[in-house]
């Protein structure tokens, strides 16, 4: 299985990603990485090129890039764009970056193509819960206003994902919303909830708070980029928030301070339940290969979990069943 | 000072709204508390009533209201309704309920009714933050859909509010948003910001994501009440699963119970930072008489914080301060 790494993406690029390949190698035996990005910036990080290649580019996106419609159709060797072309070629089976969302958006549209089921890509990542099973919510920000069909052809994408690669009997899909009775919401949320209560498809739950997503028992929940985006970055900034102020508060306590060797275990395992950089990123549904996008800021741990995803992607051979479900409906 | 309580409305009244009543009175010796509603219901549960007297109705409003115009406008003496009336006249000096939310809004509107120089109400929580002084989020579910200008107006009651209540100098101000440059968001997030940014008024300091939020040094956040009420939610309800989450760690782990009698003082401070029921409420901004919406499943400790809160807001004449304010600018 042959990873196509953008080398170039991200905050800390190309250490991290380079950091984090070689991780993913060390975890994962059945795994080669391709790094694209500029050779002499690479080189220095890569200690161990066991199962590594680099393809050199020396051209690659700004994070603040501002126009990712223009920089995907520029022509120019950007290494996201290089490390996308090569999966379209087949060159890769399934990348990582952890450049601009945008642009992974945009390539990922224009690259490597939508399924044709799909009018719009969905950007999905798995936010815990407290089951441990984590939930999918999309759009997480690849679209930011939505139209009731687009979020009803997203929703199926989703039941039929979780239904043949998650193992769900028939998945529960809730939509996000304000208050959990119908008639709830934005005028898109009203039609919404009617599109996707009138697809037969889909075993559609009705509305849902956030407050009360975390309990419940449905694994899929949808609404437009914004709404998803808003949701999300929320609860990492309260994961982050509660971490903090967790520390604080013993540091605080004599006998806390005391007796934390006895408690270590257990708060690290609580923030490893919770920390955003376990679960590797965001997947990018609705393409015809199998693309994770991780968080910009990653370490390298979290880049090796995103490659650690992309990597149970293919395995699983999400974008086959995917389809098969399609054509099965 | 005479506080008006809606004592029928919330998910337990009037249990808890009588038992919070009474406890508040026992906190604070400088309140009455006059309870609106069905005096065969409430006797039971006041088994004190020092400084508390009793409006009897036997009309209240269900929890799930549908229509909250035509309750208000029906005439009926619904419980709520009749505090407000209370309030109106200079009976009472402010009000809570821990009724349907839509109702308290249009009830404020309409009885109550809103300052001159506002044209929508909000919704204002305070959010915890790390720094202990909290957020103020508005509008965080009044209106579902809001324009520009009605942002900008929140925007600056809120200041306002923040520099004559809370003695912020030069209070910032942030639009909520799913990124921090200039340009995010929706159409009407992209207008709010080119209306924020050129009011002179303001202290404006751009787009802010939610996760950055909680370390801002911003203590101002404005948007429509569908994104406010999504963003409170997510905390809200991650805040619970950390809490759980926890626990659960805990109880797993032999050595985390053995010394959790020395972790109990820190474990419960840390609760207590984010427990929302020591909030209390959410301001109801931008009419005439303070007003504080509980929890519609309050327990007795957070509906008399919701009670104190209240207590507060007259204690320091926020509305004559917010009002000179306004002339001021």
């Amino acid at each position: 299985m042959k990873i196509a790494v953008d080398a170039m993406g991200g905050d800390f690029a190309p250490k991290i990603t380079v950091l984090g390949s070689m991780e993913a190698i060390q975890r994962y035996k059945d795994i080669e990485i391709v790094l694209f990005g500029d050779e002499e910036k690479i080189k220095p990080y890569l200690t161990n090129n066991e199962r590594i290649s680099i393809v050199h580019t020396d051209k690659y996106l700004d994070m603040g890039e501002k126009d990712p419609v223009r920089a995907v159709r520029s022509g120019v060797d950007y290494s996201m764009l290089l490390a996308m072309k090569a999966c379209k070629n087949g060159e890769c089976d399934a990348m990582v970056s952890a450049g601009p969302t945008q642009v992974v958006i945009v390539g990922a549209h224009l690259i490597v193509k939508r399924m044709k089921q799909m009018q719009r890509v969905a950007l999905a990542p798995i936010v815990p819960s407290l089951d441990g099973k984590g939930k999918i919510i999309l759009d997480c920000g690849a679209n930011v206003e939505l139209k009731p069909e687009h979020i009803d052809q997203i929703a199926f994408f989703a039941s039929v994902m979780a239904k043949c690669v998650f193992g769900y009997e028939n998945p529960k899909v809730a939509l996000i919303n304000i208050g959990s009775e119908p008639g709830k919401g934005r005028e898109v949320d009203k039609e919404t909830f009617e599109v996707l209560k009138n697809d037969e498809r889909l075993n559609f739950v009705g509305n849902i708070e956030p407050k009360e997503m975390f309990y419940s028992d449905c694994p899929i929940f949808v609404n437009d980029g914004f709404t998803g985006n808003i949701l999300v970055k929320s609860i990492e900034g309260a994961s982050k928030m509660f971490g903090d102020a967790l520390k604080q508060e013993i540091k605080k306590s004599f006998w806390a301070k005391i007796t934390y060797p006895f408690y270590k275990k257990s708060l690290k395992k609580f923030k490893k339940r919770f920390d955003t950089s376990e679960v590797g990123g965001a997947m990018v549904c609705g393409v015809n290969v199998p693309i994770v996008k991780a968080h910009g800021n990653s370490d390298a741990y979290a880049f090796s979990n995103a490659i650690k995803q992309v990597r149970s992607m293919v395995e699983q051979d999400v974008i086959k069943k995917v389809m098969e479900g399609f054509e099965n409906e």
